[in-house]
């Protein structure tokens, strides 16, 4: 087949607030390909991302994505990898943006694969099956402390015996404020569950701030410390993992291309290295990530914060691996996401999650939902538009 | 002062070719505040980095840098790291373009309070004197051995005594060709200078192959091999590193803020770091490479390959120090880049370059040359005009 299509579609809210809530837009890829169709979500700058498809070339390092994609053979796994590696090559220097943007075009080759083979891609990817998972709820922090704990109560109520509660007011007042969230928080999940705490790099590059938290998260007994500082801050990462070894420190969000997550792996002294499917170049790019971790005894989880088919893209990465046993859940989703697909990952009755089992993401795009909150979007270039909002 | 208004404007070449030569296009920037200007360039994929200059915002991470420099207060170098703080909160996760984007308009910021306050950046930075540098002529590979070292007795005649050959055919068929280029090329520049190889991350992630090449350089006496592999390839430098120690790895032009440099100086073991100014986040960020490098005994190199313009800008981040004695020259522009400055950054008699003394970068953009060259671009959601080229 030879890929003939390639549609970015920009979705979002009517109102997007100043929240660290990534679910209020998106950007969407479709891809066609023989009697095909896949499609995929990256999680990025829908505006920028389009630009990084279509600017004119600046020199042989700094292609638009499109000039690596477009007419391309795609038959197997090996010919995306090979995509991959042609945008890398083409698109490394003065575009960055464009890890991003492929990032979403690459779920959306697995998935249309997935369709013409008949198969799920973890499948494709080479695991046999897909281990359940351990699903926790994502949310942010309350305003007040008692706000957090009702939270995580309701939480636990709904079947989750693993919460994460991040960004809002934590690391922005004192550490007191801090200390009494998270004790909120292990007081509403009880003492049996799993506590996560994720500061989403509000410290900075301040590392004594970071550290000055880790007693009340030791006390709390919390699961892991997640990005206290900057994603490229290597050395405060390792330095905070070794402040109290009760207190395991988490990353890998940040990292937009397999190096990236391999070096917080190799330096930042990270336990769980956290990479997001629509960030870090793809499917494939994550997978080599489960790789490496599995092979340096480091946990990889998901990360995901928006959509149903953000998850699944997420998931089929890792599904194989034993050892990896826990997944993000998205708990707080604005409409546009609960409403992006047709079925979701349903939690089975003792609280586990899987991959679906039908071919390619095992998820289905809702085109209603794209059309009902689509962005209508032109860039044109001395007059010639290079892009404008394709029809769903 | 408060900032006003921050102008980008799109130029470029009627051609622009593929081949590796970043001077076939430009991003500038003009700001101003109070009754003065300031103007700088990035080194970025135009449409893509205006894109993420004007983007709507997606969260709270992911805002488009305009949100965090217009209206600004402007009287201190204080107030561009604090913009620069305020960028680096407000769009570090699906906008990675901004590091970029904000690098010209960071290096603008400079001149524009160069100009305010009648000093050269290097002496805001708090240098007391510029060091005068020994330029080495940049230039692209010949497409034969015989071609590469007559480039090589040109670049000599025309009095440099320094020069690095990359790209072009290097590391693109085999070892003995490579071998044979390297040769020529301190054939052509003679036994006394000093030749450095750029292999422009050719090989990937082929530490082997980057490895092969290294007995020719060892043999021909380079000073350093450059960007063997992809950027963030920390581990893969760093074995380089170790091959043979006549042979010092050089690399960081990558680098799209300040963490990733100094990773590569802690996990790389390179032997000289090399920052392009206009796209590791500005003059401000490169000073704080150029010093953590000066603490780690490194040498600090600019990565310059378009305009004066932006040698002065990289010229001036550690003007002051020196045992970084070197400085990248661009030698072969395109003539937009040949045009795009009023004045420049000459030779003296004996070889040598040094940044201008007069305010600011102490380099004057032609403005009838951003106006021959510029690219009329226009971005509309919604059908609001977010973006059209503004007038020079």
């Amino acid at each position: 087949m030879k890929i003939e299509s390639v549609d970015l579609f920009y979705v979002r809210m009517p109102e997007v607030l100043d929240i660290g809530d990534g679910s209020q837009d998106g950007l969407i890829a479709r891809v066609r390909a023989g009697s095909f169709e896949g499609w995929g979500e990256a999680v990025a700058s829908p505006v920028t991302s389009i630009a990084s498809w279509i600017a004119p070339m600046s020199h042989s390092g700094c292609h638009p994505v499109i000039d690596s994609v477009m007419g391309e053979t795609l038959d197997t796994p090996s010919d995306i990898a090979r995509i991959a590696r042609k945008v890398r090559s083409s698109s490394f220097y003065g575009i960055i943006q464009s890890d991003l943007t492929f990032s979403g075009i690459e779920i959306a080759l697995w998935d249309l694969l997935g369709h013409a083979k008949e198969e799920p891609i973890y499948k494709l990817l080479g695991y046999k099956n897909a281990e359940r998972k351990l699903p926790y709820a994502s949310v942010l922090f309350g305003d007040t402390p008692e706000e957090t704990k009702q939270k995580a109560v309701t939480m636990r109520g709904r079947g989750f015996s693993a919460i994460k509660f991040g960004w809002g007011p934590y690391g922005r007042t004192t550490v007191e404020v801090d200390a009494s969230h998270v004790h909120a928080a292990r007081e509403g999940i009880g003492a049996d569950g799993h506590l996560m705490i994720d500061a989403g790099t509000v410290f900075g590059e301040d590392v004594d701030a970071a550290a000055l938290r880790i007693p009340a998260l030791a006390e709390a007994n919390v699961k892991w410390y997640e990005e206290p500082v900057e994603a490229a801050a290597f050395s405060l990462y390792k330095k905070l993992s070794l402040v109290n070894p009760k207190v395991l420190i988490a990353g890998g969000e940040g990292a937009h291309n397999f190096l990236q997550a391999q070096n917080l792996i190799d330096h930042g002294g990270v336990g769980f290295i956290q990479i997001d499917t629509g960030y870090v170049g793809g499917i494939g790019s994550a997978y080599r990530v489960a790789q490496y971790a599995q092979s340096r005894g480091i946990q990889y989880i998901n990360h995901t914060f928006t959509s149903q088919s953000a998850l699944a893209a997420s998931l089929h990465p890792f599904a194989g691996l034993k050892d990896s046993w826990m997944a993000e859940y998205p708990m707080e989703p604005k409409t546009l996401c609960q409403e992006l697909t047709v079925n979701s990952i349903p939690m089975d009755s003792d609280g586990m999650i899987s991959v679906n089992e039908s071919p390619g993401l095992g998820i289905q795009f809702n085109t209603e939902t794209v059309k009902k909150y689509l962005v209508d979007v032109e860039i044109k270039v001395e007059n010639k538009v290079l892009y404008k909002t394709p029809t769903v």
